[in-house]
């Protein structure tokens, strides 16, 4: 272990508890080598035994690939609610804590699927219709769809839920991240402007709303504000590049930019144009919000800024002191994410973190900072702003605006305590 | 199938062959719903019969999620051009007619092996080195590797080679994308800046080229330049979000933005900082340009402009006369994509193109325009321009540079003939 030159080590604070300048660390004025000598340094020796994979040629190429059968953990959590009453409605959450970067590869997105997913939909007879306040019912198939403009954008989708077990455990639960928030994703996502499709159905002044409906066995209905729909609503039929994956509505879903993730309809059938919301059974029971005062809040769409630090977190344990990137991940249903700021002494002191560029609207945006850990016990906290001003609210402030029963829309800080023996452990905040 | 009308048609008019306005299109002002009735209106009815899976729910979440079976023909082609001295020289080309926006989904990005892929590879014994030319030699484990400050990169790779049947076939062979131009894909690559770790090393003035040596059976190695090295080479660790695949490196690649791809060494294992280029058998043999003039180009290294249109391309049918949208991928080893002309006549007029923000340096650009294919036989084409100005060359000027054997960086514009019928073939340029 090389020693890390304390006196210029300082020279690059920016906060408490060791947070560090990356500007000055990258350019490698400030703190030269020393600092980036994590105790690898090392006679090079040419190794006598060669392995084998190095002495024999290895597999050809496949027509799909798969990950390093040696990553085979880096898989999603699953867990069940109602596991005796309804085992499809299952949950998989990402690994948040072992990805890097800022895309979800598709075969770890999140999903929340309350009556399994359709192994056997047969994409040639589904359509998409759309109907009732239009001057023109529409149908569409795949291959229709296939010739209409499409664009693509990058967003999140994070389930309204995600969060539970800080909302509401009474004592902050020692889980990993794919546990405790790991229902929340990012993906490019390419298709049709739901705009341009309105637009040649003719969707009528009276038509306030559009009834999306799913065409999975429990048909998940929401009602959405035909402004958004109008707005940025996309019928999307591609992600990362491919077709939408089964778990995430092959062949089409609704895409809405920063709503709860149930309003994006998967395997999405219908759309009714209406004057009024249906009050479907998910937008009346589910995801309606228990405010502090006994009321129910019903149409709260939009994800509230958040932010998670993915390096450390919880469960994991520091592989002994000196630097470190504390990295995480934050997002807004509001749009950009503004700054995001660390605190590596329990809130007292705060630095803000860098954004990797580029930082795009209603998406993961990944945030970092080098610290030098030494030892000390310690909590790790991140608060996020986005371009509308909002900041992320500490667990408190959160718990005081909503009934101690409520599960959905949790966004307040996320602490990770850190002990002398480099435990990182769930906090709160 | 609903009557366009030609006169708003006419007026969103940008080339000829069809080519239209994609903004006049999607304001909706000009052509109105009419365009967009694209044969597909009906009457809405319920249907009596509701397919098996809105009856019966379906399939609990899954650990690590798949594509959906009923898309079991997109992945890639699998091609050997040495299948009897070598069959794990194996190439696999990107479906690139049949993916959307500008993500390879990792299972789908191309690959090259000249050895195959070491599946067996052990991350706990595979290191890195750098040294010779270094003040400190240093030698890196994964572990050691998760502490650096990591950056995100979305970047094109593209083998040298991509475009061979173009470059040298007499005649245009009638084949898929996938075939003809599939050795190029894109991906979000997270790693360590190189500049880091030699900073760390501390190379050595005379130290003005890295060898990088690749951990596979046939140690693939290439001479890197330092400035390049110093200015935006990565240590890829990360692949859209997941540790780098074992068929693009596991579990660490040199990724050199907008160079060739075998520069960009996989299951990368050591640096030796130098005074000279190691002429390896990969630099002086297989990865060299055949000049017209007899002469052999070395170290030519920067993947030249370049542009495909996707949607319609090879072997593709055209579904009955009326709109489409023509769309594409563009890039460039120079930096961003400035502008994509795209032509339905011939070459004769052209319009430029829309490119999809945000378009990104070193990276595929996803470009798009409406057409109207009224049955007449036509040729499309498309030619990309970079920020640095270069223009991609037609097919005549390309080949008059270099030897009628040169398969390697060929980025000459790709024509495709349409038939009457809706046949669409390479047509070279």
């Amino acid at each position: 272990m090389t020693q890390i030159d304390d006196r210029s080590l300082n020279e690059a604070t920016v906060a408490g508890g060791g947070l560090l300048s990356r500007r000055k660390l990258l350019g490698g004025a400030a703190l030269g080598s020393a600092a980036m000598s994590l105790g690898v340094v090392d006679a090079v020796r040419a190794d006598p035994a060669l392995p084998e994979w190095v002495t024999s040629a290895g597999i050809p190429a496949l027509e799909y690939g798969h990950p390093a059968p040696q990553e085979a953990d880096v898989k999603r959590v699953l867990f069940q609610i109602y596991q005796d009453l309804a085992p499809e409605f299952s949950f998989s959450g990402t690994p948040l804590q072992k990805l890097r970067g800022t895309i979800t590869p598709n075969g770890l997105h999140f999903s929340v699927h309350h009556g399994g997913w359709p192994e056997d939909l047969d994409p040639r007879q589904h359509v998409l219709m759309i109907h009732r306040l239009v001057d023109r019912p529409l149908k569409f198939d795949l291959e229709s769809l296939d010739r209409y403009p499409m664009i693509s954008r990058v967003h999140f989708l994070e389930c309204a839920g995600n969060g539970f077990f800080n909302a509401v455990a009474p004592e902050p639960q020692n889980l990993g991240l794919d546990m405790l928030q790991g229902l929340v994703s990012n993906a490019e996502w390419t298709g049709i402007p739901l705009s341009i499709l309105m637009d040649e159905a003719g969707a009528q002044p009276e038509g306030r709303w559009v009834v999306a409906v799913g065409n999975d066995a429990p048909s998940l209905s929401r009602s959405i504000p035909m402004e958004k729909v109008m707005k940025d609503g996309m019928l999307a039929l591609y992600q990362n590049g491919e077709r939408v994956r089964p778990e995430q509505g092959y062949p089409m879903r609704i895409l809405l930019p920063g709503y709860e993730g149930n309003m994006n309809i998967k395997w999405v059938t219908s759309l009714w144009v209406t004057s009024e919301p249906a009050h479907t059974r998910d937008e009346s029971g589910a995801y309606t919000d228990f405010l502090a005062d006994g009321r129910v809040l019903q149409f709260s769409y939009t994800m509230g800024v958040k932010s998670l630090i993915t390096h450390p977190s919880g469960t994991m344990t520091m592989n002994g002191p000196g630097l470190y990137e504390i990295s995480g991940l934050a997002w807004s249903g509001s749009g950009r994410i503004a700054r995001v700021e660390l605190s590596a002494d329990g809130g007292e002191s705060w630095a803000d973190a860098e954004l990797q560029p580029p930082v795009q609207s209603m998406a993961l945006t990944r945030f970092s900072l080098p610290w030098r850990w030494d030892r000390a016990p310690t909590q790790l906290r991140s608060r996020a702003t986005d371009e509308a001003g909002h900041v992320q609210p500490n667990r408190a402030a959160w718990k005081a605006r909503y009934h101690p029963s409520n599960i959905n829309h949790y966004n307040a800080v996320q602490a990770w305590d850190v002990s002398a023996e480099g435990e990182v452990v769930n906090a709160c905040a």
